[in-house]
């Protein structure tokens, strides 16, 4: 066995409190070189005769990536504490592995050798709402969703979709125009939509807002906000804003104060300057978002300045009672801020979703004491790699999506933010060059994942365009420019999603197989008793596909035609046209 | 190159802000795999012709465990922020790895592919106060160190070291007694006391607390400690105090009132009381420490308790003075309180030190947010191991201490609590089984280190005692039955540790040379120009030691002997005697 791939180390995704009694382990070994791992466990202060009592269990392997083998196993410890460490067996060779290293037999004389998960206590697990698993976000763009009153309409404002996006176009979308369109949105089936910024702010994506308590004139007023925000209740929508908490616009008053009154403004320490007077050519020479001077950063470690921006949180929550914030550039504000910020946000309204934006591996933020996810970039990266861009093979996909699931612990994945494009990427049918089917399949990977899956405004009816303005182009509301046969194949998913548990969030996935001349992929879904099977055929030529599972005496339904059949063979044989796929509910799957 | 060997996480020991301006980066590859290896870095937003703008530097091996090289480089971010990936070479063999795997040439069309260290915010840095790197403790056990007040003796306390103790006996120690022999510990050259629990308690340990706010009638008045507490600080003494947060003892009166009244008790959300009524045999139906009906857990999630505790630890700060809290059976409590702790006693005394008692890797206590130190006892196991116990040899010793070293931030170490023994172990002469020159290679290698040591009281005079009760005897105050031998070595190594910054915390530690076949160590310790070349012979032979460090025209000085002389040869060589050391001061160390 290969120690220098085994690698275990408590709390993060390794060791973790999925619940208040239950304990998740994992260990990483090198792949296909180990046969079976048991946990060796108990109490730490459970002794008889001057030896420690302990416990075996085995692990099951929980999937595996390019290197790596996973082994898992869930304990639940009667007095909530814990000392473990792993039994490693291959052929002949059997090693124990503990925090102090590697043994032949397992140390019974003192615990201290052993891994050490010291107490569950309840206020330290990882505990987003429970809603968010049961959620399909939709996400809105406001200034190009629907103008729904054109009195509002800055100035200079375009014809809605009467040409192309630049970075500094107006079509006046607003408020209204979300409202009037509800019923696409209810006819989809999502059931939360996320707002990026509708604060008062120059620009027509908001990031550089000027008065974080006031909504955008173009947008509405409060009044229209709050009418938006009831409506979405009322059928069943949850509503998330965007805080863009990083830094602020450069017409934001406490930062005009600091240009106009220098190192005399009673605002300079809200800002990081690094040198008065101010300047901002060749680059500004105080802390920015990138290098845009149009967005200072905000001091986020400044007394005054964290309070103002709790108060913000506090009031768009209490006020108008929305269901979470989406945190802009969250991983370059300070961990202590966002601490401060779940416990005063959670103390309003305790299941509000709080999501950062976060490209990278984000495991320190997702401690149970910060967010309740991130965007999750590595899944769209993943996804879009295999079924848009052809770069990677089944197998390939396979093992990053298995990384993925891997690098958090299951209650994060569970409500992880799976999105397969936003306003600050190309459009996913455009990655895909405009192959409808393989948006087709696109959608149902990504809905039928662990986590709560983002629908960017536009993409269920097949629009396109590249990276940003291109991505920002104006909502279709022409039907007959709009794809409907995109529409109802994302509807339809939405609905299965609903229906069954562990279509969504809820079910456990697990590869069965990739194949990579084919490039088809086989994985299921389990909840319970209930297992969805879903055979992908990512390839432009019609397969074959044998699985070699008896389906004798077994209910299949197909869960897209509805036909049900009992299956009476030794192996389960479809055929799948070129990027066609097969969901069958399948009753007792062993 | 071994893939499944190299390890990096952003975060914690592996990527973290040394101060506010540095980032220190570390990577793991197998043992003896690969050659060198650069850091490729850069501000995520430098971009220029589409092309991300990479740097590279070399890092250095900073260290081997039994299985891996470790790497490292310290970096000053002008903006704050850094992706990096490493470029790993072996022979012809050139890899680059990345957040999202390996590569043969480093990407530069986004910066996705990165590790990401997002923004080094100041308050996020770890932190702990400066004088810990300067301070040697010395632990006292009130109850066993001196008796100066024998009025105050409990009843049946017994004649001051007429016996050995038992889990129940008294000897009448008390602050008096401290405050009276304050001139040994001056002597010594200590300038930090660790005091066992002082609270109201009925054990000889006061583990089992009555009274939070309340000094053990036993030990004296507030009064007379403050009187201590004053005493110590003119001396230039620092003192902390044992906070038992994680349990109260049976005779708390919140939990006797739960005893009395039951669930009707306002105080039955203060423990874990799993049913009513309640009892205590054959286990307590209560969670507890360990098993020990005596002492009732605290349940610190329920926000009275919390208030209560936070309002003991910051009373004792401001109404005496003290220091330092060292916390009891640290990691069974949650992190939320521990967290709130930190908060509350930094407000009231910025540089107190907040000392977890925790026997296992660590990390997740010492991320800035919660503790400046744990008790370091995988430094104390692997010593023990080596110079005590003989249980393994030199080389395997520079392993174990490599690898405690690179488990933690260098900021961690710097302030580390390191122990030879405790109240809680066999005494280390005793370890050592009687073996003084043993003993003074412990203490060498311990006042030598990396952190901030610590003395069990009568260590330095030579005390033996098993576990507890063995290790709380009375202190020896007879000097004719003092070691005083073993008593200058310790302050002779406490005094060279005040004289060169090297020598303790501020030193770097390299491992220069081990011997399996003598069992001979030579480290060095540099801070700036300055080097200290220790080589220390763990054996019962004489040896001869040859360096291949020319000293031609260096000045070195034998620390130990004063004795100052320029080599002229081009190696260096020395003779040891059995368990003899070398220190040697040496100018210009390349």
């Amino acid at each position: 066995m290969l120690k220098e791939a085994i690698y275990h180390r408590p709390k993060d995704n390794f060791a973790y409190a999925y619940d208040e009694k239950t304990l998740h382990i994992r260990l990483r070994t090198k792949k296909n070189d180990v046969e079976s791992v048991q946990l060796i466990y108990g109490d730490p202060y459970e002794w008889a005769d001057g030896r420690w009592q302990m416990n075996r269990s085995p692990m099951k392997k929980s999937g595996s990536d390019e290197l790596f083998d996973y082994w898992f196993i869930s304990i639940v410890p009667p007095h909530r504490r814990l000392r473990y460490g792993f039994e490693l067996t291959a052929g002949d060779e059997r090693i124990i592995y503990t925090e102090k290293g590697f043994y032949r037999e397992a140390p019974d004389d003192d615990t201290a050798y052993y891994f050490c998960f010291p107490f569950l206590n309840k206020i330290d697990v990882f505990q987003a709402p429970e809603w968010v698993k049961d959620t399909v976000w939709y996400q809105i763009f406001p200034e190009r969703f629907a103008n729904g009153n054109e009195s509002l309409n800055p100035e200079g404002t375009l014809p809605w979709g009467s040409e192309d996006p630049t970075p500094i176009s107006f079509f006046g979308g607003d408020f209204e125009g979300i409202i009037q369109h509800i019923d696409h949105l209810v006819e989809l089936g999502i059931n939360g939509i996320y707002l990026t910024p509708i604060f008062k702010a120059p620009s027509n994506h908001k990031y550089d807002t000027i008065d974080y308590f006031e909504i955008d004139p173009q947008f509405g007023d409060k009044q229209t906000f709050k009418r938006l925000v009831d409506l979405c209740h009322e059928k069943g929508i949850r509503v998330m804003l965007d805080a863009v908490f990083n830094h602020c616009g450069y017409y934001f008053p406490p930062f005009q104060d600091v240009l106009k009154n220098g190192e005399n403004s009673k605002y300079k320490d809200w800002f990081h300057i690094r040198k008065f007077p101010i300047r901002t050519k060749p680059r500004p020479n105080y802390d920015t978002f990138a290098f845009t001077e149009l967005m200072p950063k905000l001091n986020t470690e400044n007394p005054e300045v964290k309070q103002y921006l709790l108060d913000v949180a506090t009031y768009w929550i209490r006020e108008f009672d929305i269901d979470g914030w989406r945190l802009d550039v969250a991983n370059e504000v300070d961990h202590q801020f966002w601490r401060e910020f779940r416990q005063a946000v959670k103390a309003v309204k305790p299941d509000v979703y709080i999501l950062g934006e976060i490209w990278h591996d984000s495991m320190p933020w997702l401690r149970g004491d910060q967010f309740d996810a991130v965007m999750n970039y590595p899944f769209t990266n993943g996804a879009l790699r295999f079924f848009a861009k052809n770069e990677v093979r089944a197998s390939q996909f396979a093992n990053i999506i298995t990384n993925v699931l891997h690098s958090y612990p299951i209650n994060v994945n569970e409500v992880s933010f799976n999105l397969l494009g936003s306003h600050d990427t190309p459009r996913m049918l455009t990655v895909c060059e405009g192959n409808k089917q393989k948006a087709k399949l696109l959608f149902l990977f990504q809905l039928s994942f662990t986590g709560t899956p983002c629908i960017y405004y536009g993409d269920e009816i097949g629009m396109t365009g590249g990276q940003d303005p291109g991505c920002r182009k104006c909502m279709i509301w022409d039907e007959k420019q709009q794809d409907r046969n995109l529409f109802e194949h994302v509807q339809k998913l939405i609905l299965l999603r609903k229906t069954y548990r562990s279509f969504g969030s809820h079910g456990e996935l697990k590869f069965i197989e990739t194949n990579d001349d084919t490039n088809h992929l086989v994985y299921t879904k389990t909840y319970g008793d209930e297992t969805i099977l879903f055979i992908i055929n990512n390839s432009e030529r019609e397969i074959n596909v044998t699985l070699p599972f008896s389906c004798k005496g077994k209910r299949l339904t197909n869960l897209w035609t509805n036909e049900q059949f009992a299956a009476e063979a030794d192996e389960l044989n479809a055929k799948l046209p070129p990027y066609g796929f097969l969901i069958y509910r399948v009753e007792q799957w062993q």
